[in-house]
């Protein structure tokens, strides 16, 4: 018996991945192409100068990893520190603390820059900790805390960092595309980001780039990079190399889908869509506090795309995102981690940055809670 | 100006990636769903079965990563080796130089059985490197050599290996679904491969399995596992779990078509698609013989859904590859490593293990090379 899956068709408002524009889903269904075909290497041309314009860089090291946006943060990590490195990592969540247990798997030697979870970073606590190691190497920051919905002025922290001399990564896997990057004028060394949030595609793909600066000490690294798969120095002939050298086989289906929704991105334009993203959040959270949910994260400190609620006492929260799911077939995103029960992570990203669908969540939640 | 990519409809006979039903297509143009939406995690249960069909393994461990093959082998390798554990590989094509690289990376002490490339490994050979390497932990071996065409007795290299105590690790990159896989009775201890072949599905995932064996050698490692995406310890409760934990943000659309691929491949019913890949291989050398295209592996070891051919003297390969593909929209594979320029390789697998997919290449090589 031949029983093809029939996925419902859900309204996806959790951390992502969120709905994609039908088009990038009729990109993904056209036939394969080879790694190695001319047309694909065309295409693999295409999607690095769309990232470069996504990411708001010139950096000749602009790639796709085959891969989801985890495995970006291992690539940006194992690339760029070595065993033994002293590595700040800035932690106010959970994906941060993810990069620590990344830099100790390496080898390397983490400090901690501690912070509350749902607020951003406070700079002056990474001044602290630099002036108390001057050794650091790398510093690591996550720009928008998937876990917790607080943005961090990445642009300072990356001004700190090198006034240290300390290289920089940054993880932009829930701001990319939905909130303002400026790889090059922020001055980031490392920076990755995924496929499914703000760039409106599927999920499984992990844009990342490498400053000049980056690559060369990458060059310089006194040991082998631990990773194969992630090396940059393998991955870079296969995707900038004037004669392209076989490294693995890429997914082009995902690479056509990637290419469409980063086609409808631009045709946007990318300043256009930040703006959109902060007017529909804006809306969203007025509504939302009408039904008596709070935001958790003190207003100037929320990335505009994730919005965190507190979720109202007496609240059964499992049962609540199950009957958003089974009734309104709306899936919002549950707490990770230390806020697991404590908040709600609602997403408003990409294609479903719009006001169908803060309608359509606000009257869903409306319903279930009773209000 | 939106330029959708409008890929040319190849017909894909090189190493793969190879052509698709369009069934599979269909399947990963539905909607996409969250990574822990209860009706995915059903999904990825129904997949886990049909890998467990398609590996001839009742191994819980069963995944999909949620990367291509060359992932796969790194997770195997970073899984079950430590730093300074002795390492056999067999080498006798790219493919298994590769896990040599990989093993150096990771901290193994690697030694190498070499094999001519183009012949299958002689197990004597493993028997001997054995005798005087007696401290030897894992055993790596490559099923069917993507680079050469060789196909090697994996059931006799295991068999040896745990006589003296090993692991086993096999590649399954190109035999998976095409040719005899038994993981359980061939006591292979982790096995990877891809999706773009054998499975006849898009590229970019990697079906993975561990034995009991290598789970529990995994869980008393002395070090930790050297990366965070291809920790089993981390995969599994995402893929395992009573309840599934987060872990990172599986391609919804990927897996949809992996899923179908697999049907169909149930369907037809594994050993018959095993018969059918060999009947058409045998077919198909026939008719290239005709043509004076001689087969580069001696009968008896080669792969039957990748069949490589000597290239005749004054021919100029690089012209006839891409006469293939520019006049008749074919594309066949070039020599890797040592074997560049030497052969060709040619795809016979999956969707396109037919008489029509033969018919169709023979008649473009006669045209092309004038026969």
């Amino acid at each position: 018996m031949h029983n093809s899956f029939k996925p419902h068709k859900r309204i996806l408002m959790g951390p992502g991945p969120s709905n994609v524009n039908p088009k990038v889903l009729d990109a993904m269904s056209k036939a394969p192409l080879g790694h190695l075909d001319p047309q694909f290497i065309e295409l693999m041309d295409e999607i690095k100068s769309l990232l470069k314009y996504t990411f708001k860089t010139e950096n000749e090291s602009t790639f796709v990893l085959s891969g989801p946006g985890s495995l970006g943060m291992e690539a940006c990590l194992v690339n760029l520190v070595e065993p033994g490195d002293k590595v700040i990592v800035c932690v106010g969540g959970y994906f941060a603390n993810r990069m620590t247990q990344i830099v100790e798997k390496i080898g390397g030697n983490v400090v901690v820059v501690k912070e509350t979870w749902g607020r951003a970073i406070e700079p002056a606590k990474l001044e602290d900790a630099l002036k108390t190691n001057p050794d650091t190497k790398v510093v690591a920051f996550v720009h928008a805390e998937t876990s917790t919905g607080a943005l961090s002025n990445i642009k300072q922290l990356s001004e700190i960092a090198h006034k240290y001399n300390c290289l920089t990564i940054a993880d932009t896997v829930t701001s990319l595309g939905a909130t303002d990057v400026y790889v090059d004028e922020w001055n980031l060394d490392a920076v990755y980001s995924c496929s499914q949030k703000g760039l409106a595609c599927v999920a499984g793909m992990s844009p990342i780039i490498f400053s000049e600066r980056a690559v060369q000490h990458i060059k310089n690294r006194k040991t082998p990079i631990q990773s194969w798969f992630n090396d940059l120095n393998l991955l870079s002939v296969y995707w900038s190399g004037v004669k392209r050298i076989y490294h693995h086989t890429a997914p082009s289906n995902q690479f056509y889908g990637l290419h469409e929704a980063l086609l409808i991105l631009k045709e946007e334009g990318i300043e256009n869509a930040w703006r959109r993203h902060k007017e529909n959040s804006a809306k969203f959270i007025s509504k939302l506090k009408q039904l008596g949910l709070d935001p958790f994260v003190p207003e100037g400190e929320r990335i505009p795309n994730l919005i965190t609620v507190k979720i109202p006492s007496d609240t059964d929260e499992a049962k609540v995102r199950n009957e958003l799911l089974n009734k309104h077939n709306l899936e919002i995103g549950a707490g990770l981690g230390e806020l697991a029960g404590k908040i709600w992570r609602i997403g408003l990203m990409g294609y479903n940055s719009n006001e169908k669908m803060i309608d359509y969540c606000v009257g869903a939640l409306k319903d279930v809670l009773n209000k």
